[in-house]
């Protein structure tokens, strides 16, 4: 399949954060082939008329836990410890099918959104999976690991199978990683145990960490040490990794994921709404870290939304630090792009020749995009969920005119909302 | 005309901040005449079904400057005060055709996004009357007035003929007040004689206050009070006030404030952007002072976005001050709707028999409102513009499918989009 995009105000996300107007893109198979201001001589089976409008990669969620839109709206204004109490009480009556329809609900959501991968930890990670190759979604793709409850052994199975499965299939669309829970939750053997085996599979590691005052501080009570410095010390870090949250770090928590190059998630809506606190994302890119962003689950947040993400990443640290000049609209965008699948390691978040091609088209005609001062400006500060007219992940047209065309939406719903009424009855 | 509105979950914002299931609204002229959860005998011109959805009051926007809309992404990631210095070059070159189609650019964005009323502080006023009074949005409308540069007393009257010409028309949806600009642009002579015309008029005041550290140690250094402290001193508090910002207050300013019942018109995405701060909103709440939300103007903000300033109100406490019980949903709601209406003095904000008729529908079947374990916290933490479908102002449907119906939508872009060009062309 090849989609030619004309007339298009493409932010790139390349290395010089580049605008080009009036420009075009190819796109053959999975790839862009071509990205320039002037029209190029392949003949594509598809056109794309961009009107003027925002085309920009496609949006990278790095951290969430998909099938937790079951959970949107329940228990809010709670903090983490007591929201993480009422969800966990639920949690243990999910099943496959709940898994499944959650799943697929949030990844229309995401695609409709603008969202071109996620990086998703959870559990039933086999029917999660269905549902991100159904959606036509890109997935990275963890099964929660821990032990401070049940067999951390057994967990650990799961996610090597889910790895035999499922890793590089859909074309390399769906991808596996190792997702120890986080400090808290998982013994050192089990966290020693996880690193082992994303060695040995040759796949990346996800966690949680320093999400809260409270999981720092009583890390330090128990071992002496922080959660950054104790995961890099048992041997966590020497893999690739992908740490979630990063609230409360202490200067030489940032020098030590630095080091190791560990990439940093920032989750700004679910951190507030839970009121764990502000990530400090300005030190931490001062310091060179890849910083991400993602939404965690709808449970907390409440929604799959990165557009909000990308939005409240390029202002709550301005504001809260007093200082107007702290991530820019193109930084923003970095971290919102690039800089997730920098930190899931594919070929993507930017538009260049050679690259995935994952890239969404926004409404030309959307009030909130007029008139069009600074292209890189008004996508992080005007940008919504809705102006998505069409996403293409991995070169495949997945959402036109704003709805996801790859699977029956309305089923979805309807068996979304059985699932929620089933759950929650026996609850 | 009537309206009766069906199978809702309201969201009535009244003082028990009730939710009525499957409930029942009946609208007669500009009025609601009936809430229930038991089907009314009225029989309705019109019916509306918001098939289980919720209906909520539509928002109120308490401080804005509607036709910045022509400045929307110009000067981004500047601190306040190079921002207005950006700005005010370009504002030298408005005229009233400019005003008149970037305010009405702005009332449609409005209107889609589920906000019922607009307090509007600009200049060529008139024309932003007209522009109100067309798309048929309830307005409260000042000229600013200043003397920092140029005649106080010319703008002085000519807020007061606007008074004359405007106020309680269009069936009392165009109402007029004075709006002296704030303490650093206006002399203590002219912030008197707008307090005396407000007193004269039997209008409110509307003016921004201590928006940043600069402005009000500013004050203090030049005056040897704060801002607050100074305009009760003269007066300008003896009538009923809306304060716009207030990041920067003393508690000793707070008490202040409440003391007058002075209303504050807090601006999250505002004061986020322009690196400003967080208003020390929690504080205000406890003391029981009339807190609102406003978008400020779409130069800063960058958009007419009701649902992202109740979102960002909602969570920005809660994660700076690390409680997550700081600004429930329930207050939100109040926040963006009856507290907005309070300070305007208007009957309206709430769901209530005898309340003026400012509604709105969202969508159903919206993905991130279901499921809908909790209706305010689904509004508040979810609910985006997006969402809206339906938007009654005084009585009348003004957007319906989402699509503002009582102006010429395509005519008013064209034409704001040539005004964009011309303004920017001489700068």
């Amino acid at each position: 399949m090849s989609i030619l995009i004309k007339n298009a105000t493409i932010i790139t996300v390349d290395k010089n954060n580049t605008i080009i107007n009036n420009g075009y893109i190819y796109i053959e198979d999975r790839f862009i082939k071509y990205v320039g201001a002037i029209a190029p001589t392949y003949k594509a089976e598809q056109e794309i008329d961009a009107c003027g409008g925002i085309v920009m990669p496609a949006l990278v969620n790095a951290h969430t836990h998909l099938a937790m839109t079951l959970f949107r709206s329940y228990a809010s204004d709670l903090p983490l410890q007591k929201w993480l109490e009422s969800i966990w009480k639920v949690e243990d009556d999910l099943n496959e099918e709940f898994v499944y329809y959650g799943t697929a609900l949030a990844c229309i959501e995401a695609l409709e959104g603008g969202i071109g991968c996620v990086n998703d930890m959870y559990f039933f990670m086999e029917a999660a999976a269905k549902a991100c190759a159904d959606t036509g979604i890109r997935a990275y793709l963890g099964r929660a690991v821990m032990d401070s409850v049940g067999s951390g052994e057994q967990r650990l199975q799961e996610a090597e199978e889910l790895i035999e499965q499922y890793n590089g299939t859909q074309n390399g669309r769906i991808n596996v990683l190792i997702a120890p829970h986080a400090e808290y939750t998982c013994s050192e053997e089990i966290l020693k145990s996880s690193a082992e085996l994303a060695q040995k599979k040759g796949v990346r590691l996800h966690i949680h960490l320093s999400e809260t005052d409270f999981e720092t501080q009583d890390c330090i009570k128990r071992r002496g040490k922080t959660p950054t410095q104790f995961l890099a010390d048992i041997g966590v870090f020497d893999v690739p990794a992908l740490a979630a949250h990063c609230v409360t770090l202490s200067e030489q928590d940032m020098d030590i994921l630095k080091s190791y190059n560990v990439s940093v998630i920032h989750n700004p809506a679910s951190n507030l709404k839970l009121a764990s606190g502000i990530a400090p994302v300005p030190e931490m890119l001062e310091k060179g870290i890849n910083v991400a962003l993602g939404t965690d689950g709808a449970g907390s947040n409440n929604n799959i939304d990165m557009f909000r993400e990308m939005y409240l990443a390029a202002v709550i640290h301005k504001g809260n630090k007093k200082d107007a000049s702290l991530v820019d609209a193109n930084t923003a965008l970095r971290l919102a792009t690039i800089n997730g699948a920098a930190a899931l390691g594919y070929a993507g978040g930017s538009i260049e020749a050679d690259k995935l091609a994952d890239i969404i088209v926004l409404r030309h005609n959307s009030l909130s995009l007029i008139p069009m001062h600074d292209a890189a400006g008004i996508a992080v500060y005007s940008g919504a969920k809705s102006d998505v007219k069409v996403n293409i992940v991995n070169g495949k047209v997945v959402v036109f005119d704003g709805k996801c065309v790859t699977i029956d939406k309305e089923l979805i719903i309807t068996k979304f909302m059985q699932s929620v009424k089933t759950l929650f009855k026996a609850n």
